[in-house]
């Protein structure tokens, strides 16, 4: 066994996923589950997610080797501020959220002298469900996990958390916070903001019944991210605001110089548009 | 057999797909593919796709009971001037366009007394791909066509391109031409243009490759659609420029408004705007 006793607050998608994918693999002795949900906590008992759980931080991380923080981004300072004075001396602390900054910022005013067995995570890979129902143990596989550790932060406990990554088949590689930030804001988060923003768009129109009828197969795949979590997605986006904001500009203006392409009736320049979006579109997902 | 001589030109992945659920039918005793690229052509025989083929419109389209002009929106007005003096009395011509007012325009243009057997339809399906190797007899089944029918098209004309669609599994529906093209913009031709507009963006930023490197499921759903023809594109875009523009305005608006409260750090105004788009995503996709 790699630890004995793993915790998980917030058992969700993937905290949810993250167990069963250590569970196949072996490699902790024990898996403690907390949350504020009974009914989640229940039910990931039931699947087998978890060994044990509690609605209580205190006892959760009480004598954990690991302790992964699985909430909503708005939620992770005060879960920090909350087990800090229980935290052993030897627990390595690690988290989920999808933008790192934030968190960061969270550890260093919460988490105290722990801060150097803090180990700032981030795996790029989910679905448009919640919930530990929807969480399966392949989720990692062959996704990739940005590790961002800190100056503080102890190498062996980096060496950890990158260990328990690999065992759930994910690749594991590492990057400052602002490189994080500005990765995920650009293929993740400006993303959601559009299929959000689009969705909300078309379900005010005068003939929005019509227009959901008709759409089709390319508009579901579309908008399949305009299904996820919408208090996680709020969270993200105030978290991450910055980096979003950014390249949300670079966007419009983009798409300003397109709908002007379209407008004067452009063709050459409509079709360089369209087709260098192809080529680096087939390229990187071919 | 509902008819004769069936004559497809454009053997590509919804003209090649009609044929290919219309022979699984058995509803033409033949079916003729036309079109310029001749390997294509060969290949589509080869598929046992079409019965013959040719690249001469003319001799395509002789003794046609149906002719179905599936080739990009920016060729429809050339093909409908080149068959006009060979089309029989009797032939029933369609079309499979995306934008059905220039299509409508051209035929009013082009086609002279046939006008009163013009059927413009439109099969809401498609994917990413193109050409003849991509098509597939159940492309179109449970997927909605909608016919645009004119004032001077004859009830008979209709009534058969109908049942043409019903054998490939499809529901047909029938609205006016600017209603099809105002719902068409809105979930069809928008995202298009947003979905190419964001991978362009991206692919033009300094860390490309990093971008492409991270990009997970959720990025790669949302773009699939920019692997579609460049070329067929630009030709909606063109054809249904103003549905598009207007639409596009609107979505911009929205948007602005979001990046806004974003901005403003207001919660409760991007968690409104969230959640009511996933309420209307999952009401429409479940």
């Amino acid at each position: 066994m790699l630890i004995q006793r793993l915790t998980i607050i917030g058992v969700g998608l993937i905290g949810g996923s993250f167990a069963r994918a250590l569970k196949r693999a072996r490699v902790c002795a024990e898996i403690v589950g907390c949350g504020r949900q009974l009914d989640n906590l229940q039910e990931a008992l039931r699947l087998g997610v978890v060994d044990h759980y509690t609605t209580d931080l205190a006892t959760a991380v009480q004598d954990a080797d690991v302790v992964v923080v699985a909430v909503p981004l708005g939620h992770i300072a005060s879960v920090f501020a909350t087990i800090r004075p229980i935290l052993a001396p030897h627990t390595i602390i690690t988290d989920v959220g999808s933008a790192k900054a934030s968190v960061v910022a969270d550890a260093y005013q919460e988490l105290g002298e722990h801060i150097c067995r803090f180990v700032p995570g981030h795996p790029i890979a989910g679905t448009e469900k919640s919930g530990v129902a929807a969480s399966f143990a392949s989720l990692f596989e062959n996704r990739r996990v940005i590790l961002t550790p800190l100056a503080e932060t102890d190498p062996q406990a980096t060496a950890l958390i990158t260990q328990l990554w690999q065992h759930t088949g994910a690749e594991v590689v590492s990057m400052s916070v602002e490189h994080h930030d500005e990765v995920l804001a650009a293929t993740s988060h400006l993303p959601h903001v559009l299929a959000y923003s689009l969705v909300d768009t078309l379900a005010q129109m005068e003939d929005r019944r019509e227009i959901f009828r008709f759409a089709a197969g390319g508009f579901r795949d579309f908008t399949r991210i305009a299904s996820s979590d919408p208090k996680m997605w709020h969270d993200i986006c105030l978290a991450n605001r910055t980096a979003i904001l950014h390249v949300l500009a670079h966007f419009n203006a983009d798409l300003a110089e397109l709908a002007d392409a379209i407008e004067q009736g452009d063709s050459a320049h409509i079709l360089s548009i369209f087709s260098r979006a192809k080529t680096a579109r087939d390229k990187f997902s071919g």
